[in-house]
């Protein structure tokens, strides 16, 4: 059984608690009222938004070594929804292993509307979470409690991928705001 | 009706020019051998590998001028598979722009397979072709041809979005020669 904190009360950490918690894993929400509380699952989910993610680990970095961080972030710029604000050759995951050197950070939901996690069907196909990351046995971590609770799993491949997952998230969203797509589907791994 | 010209017999190259036949317009293939021939197609498909691109271009970028130009190339590193070989902020597609100022450039059937483009599934769903490019015209004219064709279109944007279509065909790449999708599979849109 593993346990998994996930910071981030919003849409997607709601229902990546709920696909934790469908598999017989244990799971822990922290809101932005529970920085004092201390992290305790050995699998952490940054569910907050891209900008918000420096903060959290200025307060929380130490908390995070020796645990599997999980980005889910889309860096795209807002504004414009014509760029991402991380360098064109990096990631935010990327940026993120880099300021936690301890943890072993992965990429994974970015390409995963929450309410295709919610339900577990993109479309009329199956929700299939992409999972990179340089560990492979958290890479196995992640994907085990993430299909005990029903979602299909791929490996992306290294943490470098990163980079493509966020820009298949970034024409996803864009396609979804310019309302090409549902936010109830998207790209369908099949 | 619209007229096709179609330079590169491979794979993709006989895919397209059957979905092209298919919707009642016509279209001419262009083999190695053909290189004095003169393309008369108003839209004209490069349906080579990227790094035979720029010879094609060097060949025939005066008969380019005027046309709808469509790359449909995936600028990988063959050897490494774990990147593209174009700068990070670009494109292929920016590229051959670049080099075509007199044509209208746009990205297209980099992100589906042929044996999705000659079956019109990708799995169990329909296969859907992403086109990027500055000019609606052109891909209104590209959209009807496919689409004329029995496949679905999507328009994913700008020209500089075809570096994100570059990035999920390279990813959707590195999943089928990685063994994690087949070849008639891949991401589809729904």
């Amino acid at each position: 059984m593993a346990h998994v904190s996930i910071i981030g009360t919003g849409n997607m950490g709601q229902a990546i608690a709920s696909v934790v918690s469908k598999g017989g894993n244990t799971v822990e929400l922290f809101g932005s009222a529970d920085k004092a509380q201390q992290l305790t699952g050995e699998i952490v989910v940054l569910a907050v938004p891209y900008p918000a993610v420096a903060q959290v680990i200025a307060e929380r970095g130490d908390q995070l070594a020796g645990k599997v961080v999980v980005d889910i972030t889309n860096p795209l710029n807002f504004e414009t929804f014509d760029s991402l604000v991380v360098p064109a050759d990096g990631s935010a995951t990327a940026e993120i292993a880099a300021a936690l050197p301890e943890s072993r950070v992965l990429k994974a939901f970015n390409t995963t509307f929450a309410a295709t996690v919610a339900s577990g069907t993109v479309g009329d196909a199956p929700t299939t979470v992409a999972i990179a990351g340089d560990d492979a046995d958290a890479k196995a971590l992640l994907a085990g409690v993430v299909s005990a609770g029903g979602l299909r799993t791929f490996d992306a491949g290294a943490l470098s991928r990163a980079r493509e997952l966020e820009a298949l998230g970034f024409l996803q969203l864009t396609l979804a705001v310019g309302e090409k797509i549902t936010w109830t589907g998207g790209f369908a791994l099949v």
